[in-house]
């Protein structure tokens, strides 16, 4: 089965595929998170791996736009969760002081300020679309450059690890879901469901309690919830929930028809089993 | 008076800052979001103006988590709304095809995809900690570098505009706040109150409904709520919440009195008037 991930090899995405994959996958790199998600849309790949929330920076604003907005022939099927460390890796032995450019992602930046604004505060600061291309660069380089990047990106571009574990936070860890055409999806066997609600018109802040009022009148309870600007100008959002049961229990389709009748679009993207 | 703002001169957030000004004000520049709000925090200047959420693309997470986390003797004091519209500018004309890198904040970066992907696929990206940074970086290089910046910037770097108004889309505007000391923001003026919450425990999402409904029982709007991660791990949010009325009314006073017995930690960002 070919699986459409955020690539090159030895990204994060690609380490967390690697833990939470069957036997039998072809994992097969994308170089954005949209073209990933695109890849299931327009059935070049079976499946794709995609990130969408980390516990330090919240969801990951292309998975959740592409799925909300372009990719509604595709629904999560199912989800894993993985610990995220990073390191500081160049091509060769370097003091950290001795470092001028630093490359990443910029959510693996985000991550790291404090070695960013102490160590590394002298080091010039350059994006890369993913913390495997920063590797990849340095390792390219004979510049004293460093990446933030996986352990795995480390070893496949045969870089030395500077520094280990440099992420602010012990609780750093990102959820990932695997995602499929709509007609593969089974039905009835998930014990969660991702929903993205938005509307009507100008109150959507407003209404929300009455939209969550028909999942806690069902005694239905969310584990997630997060809104999204719909790009229509300020004021407009748009609502990505997740909620205990599947699709086929009777209280969450019947909560799930009474939010459609409150709500301008509601979009399942997936009922499946809570990781 | 002396007012802290994400500097250097020629930033959209001083292009706003001179839109809203009364007279009399001193703009102070500061590198970073989190430095301009502590600037208020720590009594080096009497007020800060820094952005706090954009329609394309949403809360900025500097803004609100410096807020809700480490200047709690801060207040919200006014708004303002601001269009942006960006240009590409260069330290002389330049054929945009042969832009070797493009430099600008990863913000304004995400508000210019389609060119992005489009004329300036072949250039490398670099991020900036502001649009004038990226600007000031290019005037005072020789090689064929474009920054996306504000057009104060390209007047005040001397700089040629190559490109403007080329953001995707037309809604773009950003949504500006005053801030002040909590003992110099004047109670009872405002007609909107800025809060954030979080907690008890694990059950913040599907606790969610309770607290709002103690707003919604009272009819009181929402203008917007937005969720952002409190760093501890997968599943735990804070939300940031802009509810129509002033603190001093007593509907107002009365739900936030009820929302407090409800969650672990309420804060009132302060009452303003609407813009």
């Amino acid at each position: 089965m070919r699986v459409a991930f955020l690539g090159p090899a030895g990204t994060f995405t690609e380490e967390a595929l690697l833990a939470s994959a069957p036997d039998g996958v072809e994992p097969v790199p994308y170089p954005t998170v949209y073209e990933t998600v695109m890849a299931v849309h327009d059935g070049a790949t079976e499946r794709a791996f995609v990130p969408i929330e980390n516990s330090l920076e919240g969801g990951v604003a292309a998975t959740l736009d592409a799925l909300a907005t372009e990719a509604s022939d595709v629904r999560i099927v199912a989800e894993h969760i993985h610990p995220i460390h990073h390191c500081l890796i160049a091509r060769r032995e370097l003091d950290v002081a001795d470092v001028a450019r630093v490359i990443s992602h910029p959510q693996a930046m985000a991550q790291c300020g404090a070695l960013l604004r102490g160590p590394l505060a002298g080091a010039e600061r350059v994006s890369s679309v993913s913390t495997a291309e920063a590797a990849r660069a340095v390792a390219e380089s004979d510049e004293p450059w460093a990446a933030l990047s996986s352990r795995l990106a480390a070893e496949l571009y045969d870089c030395v690890v500077l520094r280990e574990d440099i992420e602010d936070s012990d609780d750093n860890e990102t959820r990932f879901v695997w995602l499929a055409p709509a007609d593969a999806a089974t039905a009835g066997t998930g014990d969660k469901t991702s929903i993205v609600f938005w509307g009507p018109g100008d109150e959507s802040p407003g209404a929300l309690v009455n939209v969550l009022r028909e999942l806690s009148d069902r005694e239905i309870n969310l584990t997630r919830i997060e809104s999204r600007p719909r790009r229509v100008g300020l004021g407009h959002y748009m609502f990505f929930a997740d909620l205990e049961g599947g699709t086929e229990e009777a209280r969450v389709a019947d909560a799930l028809g009474a939010l459609r009748g409150r709500v301008e679009e509601l979009r399942i993207l997936g009922s499946y089993a809570s990781a």
